[in-house]
């Protein structure tokens, strides 16, 4: 029977962990390593510099104190457990991640750390503003996971899944896609706080620039599931001939 | 008048930013924004939960309270300043970013997040133990800038150089490199604290798994500057096909 | 009908914060504002530095994103809510706080902050190593506070309770104490990071230097109730003297 | 010779502390370890979760990364150094440390924690706004130093110094004072976050309330040293009695 290690980034008390754990149990054994608190924007960080403490919470899900979704990936895959997991499954995530939010996403660099470690891995995410249909992505990905469990996929790809906020029965197929592309973000946000100090917010993500045919923005739109295969080898091969030339070129 | 935007992870202390700014200092205007403190595998983790304070260190530097990589690069481009920099360009960082480092390191991040933006961006990393050559790192830096001022590279696309420990002229050339791989890390290394309470470290970086010829841990140790252009673009394109058949498979 | 606030430093998920929820509810309305985490050793740590989010728990309870215990007390006296607190009351702890603990305990800091704004407070520890009996400490408490309502208690202090964790049958008593004091901390823990660098560990606390009758130490040792009185003035009004003798007197 | 131990709340880099480092230098030796960055409002919360790391910074100050007041103090004096220091002082801090915001106060809880430790102790701080002149608080602590190798203070009693941010020959004289005390603090100030979630700022402190002849308030505000000494022992004794009887009084 496989063993499935579940994180995410909302944190080990985050509704669409639950959902997604209760869904995956009839395929196996399912473990849950997730951050405490809500680590949103944490990238693939990782926390080298103190150890870190593993608490086991009222709902049964393991998680780590102030730990990220990398860390939780990494602890439970490098032997936290005397059994290694078979399978690293990330989400589902409150909110989408499309385009450029995979960089910063903590959700989608909890799978990057599976299979870095070795193991496939697949990110899951919501893409909605409420949020209500968790069970939707649950089964979308059950359904994926039963595919990956007799077709490995190649090493250095792990799949970013989108799933519409609807019930299932009112999604509208599944598109292979590429990430697409957002504006710019907007400018920095100035504010004073309240002993006169100037402070700066990050402003909001751009809006979509490259959302057309193809793209993860565009599937989901059309209320469609997104499945993008990413890289986690981020050299730009199809650029290296042309960098030998860039490089000995001589300068004007 | 070119204005050059520099930023590190290792805080707007370290050494390698110093000779670096000082080393810029001919070519363009030169602004510094780094974290306030040592920020390594920080990532790309961005700080959306609360605003930052913009400071100025006794020498000259800005530096952010608190602030990640991500978060230097992100508000000095995004309006910090009357004037929006022409380049970014990250480090010189004390320590290699090589092979799949790459994906936890602050030093690349601060890098993309500037092409990310729009940017000519440029990670540059000192490859040593003890890093003692900062001079020579940015010298080979001041060489790919004033290139890269007449020669703009493809948008999504950033350099990530490591240079040797070495004095300048005891480098053996520049290869055009892609990243390598280690092999999978050490295990977790459990502790205690001195309450009795079981903690966890995260172990040790494994060993050069894939460091074969063409890579950057190759050209580093044949004390060759190393220059590997890295996509910002995550999608693995030449899956996309395959992964339309893999999922209408009928399931055996 | 009163208000009453209840806080901890252990997080709001504590078991001891829900079972003094419930002992409290049929004496008044009873809001919880308590910090996300364990927060224990915080002591009177007030953020300043960036604002603060309130959220709503599975268990009803408020908490606040990354706040100290005197953050929560704080903001919900001077505003969070419509109405404000009558009463504000800390705990129950897990674990005791007892002598020279105090100074650093976050669950008496947040009676501190109750009392320092204008209102009646206590804190309540359960002084044991496996915590069990919860329910004993929050009976003592719900007749504490009884009394509290109809008998005010002067400004400036607040009572400090620690309750010995035995079925409340099995109490001996209640004393009025002093604070005790323990011996000086142990001697500072080196140890090496998986890296080998030098980190270290603050030693565990003392053990108890003045223990003897009349201290809070002394009472919860033979299965009494410990209330100690705290005085939130800590300027040494009888040394204040002898001060300006000292400040006169010719240096020999 | 005596060795003093030098911290602040402020962080290594703070003037106020290079100042006071300076002028102690012909008294004896020196040795500061302080925060690595500005810790105000840290009051004695202690670093109990996590190693601390212990770096010099290029002024030839000690600093912990992450590390409180309170932990710089106690890992210096329970076994950092071959040798133990004789003295703790903390300061000079920027801004007054007067009347109620003792308690939240990491200058005035560095002290504590090396009286608590066994050390005689001096907290000093600049009373002004734009705090200018740190030369004069350094000589007023010179003073009391030199006074206080020849004649000890009793055991939990730190001195809370407070010095007017003038040229020291503008100073009128020192007092002997109680601490006094502001009005509540105004109300928490609510602002909204770029996405529109709701934030919380800690309002402003109160105004001065009992500030009248003998607080700390009065004497700086003509000009005068203020010397507040303040007792660790919290226990309100002269309460002891009264606090029984209440116990006992049977409830209406």
């Amino acid at each position: 029977m496989p063993r499935f290690l579940l994180s995410n980034d909302d944190g080990y008390l985050a509704p669409g962990l639950a959902v997604l754990a209760e869904a995956m149990a009839p395929l196996g054994e399912v473990v849950v390593v997730a951050p405490e608190q809500d680590r949103s924007g944490a990238s693939n960080s990782l926390t080298l510099d103190r150890p870190l403490r593993l608490r086991r919470g009222f709902n049964g899900f393991h998680y780590l104190v102030g730990g990220t979704p990398t860390d939780c990936v990494h602890l439970a895959v490098t032997g936290l457990f005397a059994e290694a997991p078979d399978m690293v499954i990330s989400g589902v995530n409150r909110g989408a991640n499309m385009g450029d939010d995979v960089l910063y996403s903590g959700t989608v660099a909890a799978a990057m750390e599976g299979r870095f470690l070795g193991l496939p891995a697949l990110a899951v995410s919501l893409a909605g503003k409420d949020c209500t249909h968790y069970a939707t992505a649950a089964q979308v990905l059950v359904g994926l996971v039963e595919r990956l469990l007799h077709s490995p996929l190649p090493a250095d790809t792990i799949l970013n899944v989108n799933v519409p906020d609807l019930p299932f029965a009112r999604l509208q197929g599944t598109e292979v896609t590429r990430l697409g592309r957002r504006h710019k973000s907007e400018a920095v946000i100035p504010a004073q706080d309240p002993r006169g100090e100037r402070v700066y917010w990050i402003g909001p993500s751009g809006r979509e620039a490259d959302a057309g045919p193809g793209t993860d923005f565009d599937a989901v739109r059309r209320s469609c599931v997104s499945i993008t295969p990413l890289d986690l080898d981020m050299t730009r091969y199809a650029f290296l001939e042309d960098l030998s030339q860039w490089l000995t070129r001589p300068r004007s």
